[in-house]
């Protein structure tokens, strides 16, 4: 039997383990973020019809700039963007992935700030970028000024700022993007696949693209739009950055079938959206419950919470695990994230939550 | 305006342009080794059925390890295979961009035998890993013992032979192939993305699996399974392989969508190669009309013909697209390469070519 270690793998990869959040089949799955309330009935006839009516080309390659897709984005997105100002990929893992073969690799520097996404580390080594890993100030939260003084004391190539962040939830203010962007000497993504569960007027840094073309704003369909099983990630930025992803992206890296479906349920993005508030609502439900039962929730603005004050991660995750729900151990001692799904689930979780501790 | 300068993009990118073959619509469009015919209706409807009933679980994330697809696989190419042995991903490309981030990258070396598939150097430079290009044989031919000999002097990390070649269309006997891997100090990629079209008979690099795990067999359902627009490509090899792989991957990287439509595609295999006789036919109509013109068609295993003989191959180039037939100039001197499509492409591009001769 050959083993991993009778290949020439790269080094930099030896002895690591793949990304691995279980998939287990349990009732209430609050794990890894998901929209659990699913695509309405009336948008996934309208997807359907749509993925069909692309069937019938499926034998010719999709087109390779996306270009009606993308003008679909901008429309969504707003804020005076056009077709040009867009990229999209399979999932934002793969926009992220193509930041970095374009602007990261071998000799260059990802920095990013901790406890963040678990993806940054593994896409930077994955394409041999640098990843620097520096701390979150107090309560997890990133002012401008220590921004500026962290990036300006690292001289990143890339800097990734996930507003909200993933997974402690946290919101980020402009005033510290705008402060990051100033300081770093390359790029600078802002993740923002959380910001449609951000508190309402609360401003994206969509809003600051203008001037600023070493600046990308990243998104995801998983998330708000309930998509995760489409894989559909996408980025607004200065045009030149989509130019410069052109010389990295796989030939066609977008299939028919994910256009056509993306395409559609963007049709419908008032109805995938309805949702939204309610889901805020369960998050709020979530912090306030958890608040009473004496652990300590951390300020969301997005579709968890992350909270402290757990005695024995692995034992809670077993306990709740018994009772059908799974919520997400980081592997931050006395922390866990749970997903705000749908009002049942949120009920769910809390009572299970508080017959645990009585 | 920024321009690309401005950005801080990897050194290895500048002054690179992006894969670019013309998306041009065309009625008769032989350009980049399409299977014409299309999908069978009934098949369609049955791809229509099963990825509408993947909508319903849309917004959760798919299977990780795609793992009922791969079983699909394993029973569509038999040889004893199992789900273990398969790996997928969006396309061939992303395939072998997978083996480059795992097996190649920053100071190691991609060696492959040119004139051979583009994407082989793009994929090199995205992933930092060295190409090294060495030329085939009189005839675009490569025997064993000239593989052993320039894979002994190179010692190359990875080594890559497509089988049948494209743009060439040389088919590659397993002799060379075992030799080649008796000479590499590493992985031996056999790219068979045209291996349907092989004349009946003729084996597959799947036989020499067993008892070598560091050869790798990729395939894609983009050429003899009409399915270019769903982009999935896969591979067979020792199953630490794909332990590898998943390292590199990013996680859900095929999208429910994606393993639905597969695997309604593999459960008609049978009705989606029905064309492929019949393609191969028309590979030889195309051979013998070039060569009754004077032209030089080589030999070729694939659903295309590469040959020579063309004195100006834009002004070619020109002449076929003003009749609506596109065919494909990959920039060698005197050659261009057309597929092969249906009796009536195949006719009104004899007839256009003899029209031209004239």
């Amino acid at each position: 039997m050959t083993s991993l270690d009778d290949l020439p793998l790269r080094d930099n990869l030896r002895g690591r383990t793949p990304y691995g959040a279980p998939q287990a089949p349990v009732p209430v799955a609050l794990n890894v973020n998901e929209n659990t309330h699913g695509i309405p009935e009336a948008v996934a006839h309208d997807i359907v019809a749509s993925v069909a009516a692309s069937i019938i080309g499926l034998n010719r390659y999709p087109d390779r700039e996306f270009t009606d897709l993308r003008r679909d984005f901008a429309d969504y997105l707003g804020h005076g963007l056009t077709a040009e100002n867009i990229w999209a990929a399979n999932g934002s893992n793969e926009v992220l992935q193509q930041i970095l073969l374009a602007f990261g690799g071998p000799g260059r520097t990802l920095l990013g700030f901790t406890p963040t996404y678990s993806m940054y580390p593994l896409l930077s080594s994955g394409t041999s970028t640098s990843w620097v890993a520096r701390e979150r100030e107090p309560d997890f939260e990133l002012s401008g000024e220590y921004l500026a003084r962290v990036i300006a004391e690292e001289t990143p190539d890339i800097v990734v700022l996930c507003a909200p962040n993933n997974p402690t939830g946290t919101p980020l203010e402009l005033d510290a993007i705008r402060a990051a962007y100033e300081a770093a000497p390359g790029i600078v993504i802002v993740d923002e696949a959380y910001a449609e569960f951000s508190d309402p007027a609360t401003p994206s840094a969509l809003e600051l693209l203008p001037g600023r073309p070493r600046l990308i704003v990243s998104r995801t369909m998983s998330k708000a739009f309930a998509f995760a099983g489409a894989r559909v990630g996408y980025l607004a930025a200065d045009p030149v950055i989509a130019d410069a992803l052109r010389l990295v992206r796989l030939p066609y890296h977008l299939s028919a079938l994910t256009q056509a479906a993306a395409r559609a349920a963007l049709r419908h993005s008032d109805a995938m959206l309805a949702v939204v508030d309610d889901i805020r609502g369960q998050r709020e439900r979530i912090s306030a419950g958890l608040s009473a039962l004496g652990f300590k929730p951390y300020r969301s603005g997005s579709n968890f919470v992350f909270f402290g004050g757990v005695d024995d991660t692995d034992k809670l995750f077993r306990q709740l695990f018994e009772r059908g729900i799974l919520i997400r151990d980081i592997g931050i001692p006395g922390h866990m994230r749970v997903t705000a799904g749908t009002e049942a689930e949120t009920s769910a979780f809390l009572d299970a939550m508080s017959a645990l501790r009585s």
